[in-house]
């Protein structure tokens, strides 16, 4: 933006020290970093005795495009936001506090340094905005390559509780949601249209923010653990894969409401109408807004923020589920064609 | 190698479910494992209260190719076997113990399946002949993307000791190094070479094998910590580059002794000769032996392993240092214009 000359620098341009040194400065403290950057490898207090682990990876071309259909270009602060934020959740989907992040980025030399800067503001802003208040960036690895690899490590605390699984759901229990759902598919499938920047509204630009920078409701993991949740993911591939993999792992089927989808899904209908779309589908099977699918046994409260979207029940259960339909997941008994991302064949 | 048709399978045949469960169960379990993968995150013992943790990446044609000069192919063993070792010596270079270990692929969907499992064989091994006992892999994440990009973090167990830093080291106290000293730089000089595999000896195919699969001693770091190392660093960009770093983190000269230099140089002539090149600048500048570099002070016995190779002086001692060179590392009081390995600019 700026017309200073340092802006135009790329990364290939400088050593990796001098590459750090933009970094480290702009991230974060935090009361759980005993040892931060700068070291062969950073020390994190881990109070209760044991460390949550989670990474992910965000490819260039395959997790975001630079350059979307719709004339977007993504931001550094875009990339960097999304690594942190679905880092987050999957620590959060455990029902446990981060605590420390380590970062690789690999890109290529002529990567402008501004890109990079902007990349680890996105990161900054993601963990101090989404509430990780003990989580700083403890370290990581720099690296050339042809294409933009973000890699993100996250770990946390359990702060003494168990931590919960995808494989604790009884049928009984009810499923609930908190944080979005289908708006990340909604904005990914505007910037895939044809529908330019400059002829949304501030609807749609607002669905487009929720894929650049994705809110997943970190105070919600711990709630819920405390609150008795049975089990708990992170919805990242779309609602039907994951409440199918939660289905799978407990050993149960899934009824979802068709009543409170279409609920969910009425504030996306603009958009849908807009492109020819389902809204219903983006609810179904749009991923990475990184919302919390829990279930609740059938004493426990819900803690705030939480919706109930439908059931579980028993594998076996004929008298609930007269047309004996297997899916894993069902709408009201009846399978759903639709289905998330897998990030190789489908 | 198999004339099986699954072995000519690439990993874009088959789903990331499926990938995983060819990764996973070859990868050992550990004690410190209290739930491994499958789940949002892992969670691993913590003994101490507090985690070490490191992140470090490879990506093809910039740390390692998959065809070189001299016609070698890089195996996924070769590319697994260093994407553990280099993250566990990280660990240990802190003198603390691996107890746990994630993992980021990012591979063509052309990959060859048998490649990917052979890489999952190279970690496996890496990790138990190495003497991790304490770890194993309990997370990770398959990408596709245009080129191979592996990431690995690795968490570990200071066993109630103090980590060990860069910057500890004193005027009086002696240089010491474990594991081999400019072997891998030897190996990949006849890798980037004309000369064929057929064409080497014995010696020279174990140079290469230093560099495809490099051995930090793992035992050692724990070690000295118990011995009292009062800084420790792991040599992965070369002696030169990396005892800069311990001097001028610990604000101390470095004086390296040009006669040990010399006795840890000999094995490697024959090879120098074959390539017209300086044995003594492979000890100097060759990186990714993983070697343990430590200072520990007058009175500690140094453990089994342990070579001296230098001293560590006061940055203002014009006595010792009569040349009055102000370089963080000198060899006998002189300059030296070897320098290591820096990922971007140099």
């Amino acid at each position: 933006m700026s017309g200073n000359v340092a802006d135009r620098l790329t990364v290939g341009q400088l050593s990796e020290r001098e590459l750090l040194a933009q970094i480290f400065p702009r991230l974060a403290n935090s009361s759980s970093v005993l040892l931060g950057p700068g070291d062969d490898a950073a020390v994190v207090a881990a109070p209760d005795g044991r460390t949550v682990i989670s990474m992910d990876t965000q490819v260039q071309d395959q997790d975001f495009r630079l350059h979307w259909n719709n004339g977007y270009a993504s931001t550094g602060f875009d990339v960097g936001w999304k690594a942190a934020a679905q880092n987050l959740s999957d620590i959060n989907a455990m029902g446990a506090v981060a605590t420390g992040m380590v970062v690789s980025l690999t890109m290529p030399p002529q990567t402008e340094l501004e890109w990079m800067r902007d990349l680890t503001e996105g990161l900054s802003r993601a963990i101090t905005e989404l509430g990780a208040d003990r989580c700083a960036v403890v370290g990581g690895d720099l690296s050339s390559g042809r294409e933009l690899v973000v890699t993100v490590s996250v770990i946390g605390d359990l702060e003494g509780r168990a931590p919960v699984l995808r494989s604790g759901a009884e049928a009984g229990d009810r499923l609930a949601i908190c944080g979005a759902l289908g708006r990340a598919g909604a904005g990914w499938a505007l910037l895939e249209s044809e529908n330019s920047i400059s002829s949304l509204n501030a609807d749609q630009l607002a669905l487009l923010d929720s894929f650049r920078c994705p809110r997943p409701p970190l105070l919600a993991g711990p709630a819920a653990a405390r609150a008795g949740a049975t089990s708990m993911l992170d919805v990242s591939d779309g609602l039907i894969r994951d409440a199918g993999r939660l289905a799978l792992a407990s050993e149960v089927q899934i009824d979802l409401d068709p009543g409170v989808l279409r609920e969910l899904a009425r504030p996306l209908e603009p958009a849908a109408r807009l492109l020819g779309r389902n809204a219903v589908d983006w609810v179904l099977g749009g991923g990475e807004d990184h919302g919390l699918l829990s279930t609740f046994g059938p004493r426990s409260a819900l803690p705030p923020g939480f919706t109930v979207i439908g059931s579980v029940r028993s594998k076996a259960d004929n008298d609930t589920n007269p047309a004996g339909v297997q899916a894993p997941v069902t709408v009201a008994g009846q399978r759903s064609d639709v289905v998330g991302w897998d990030h190789f064949a489908d």
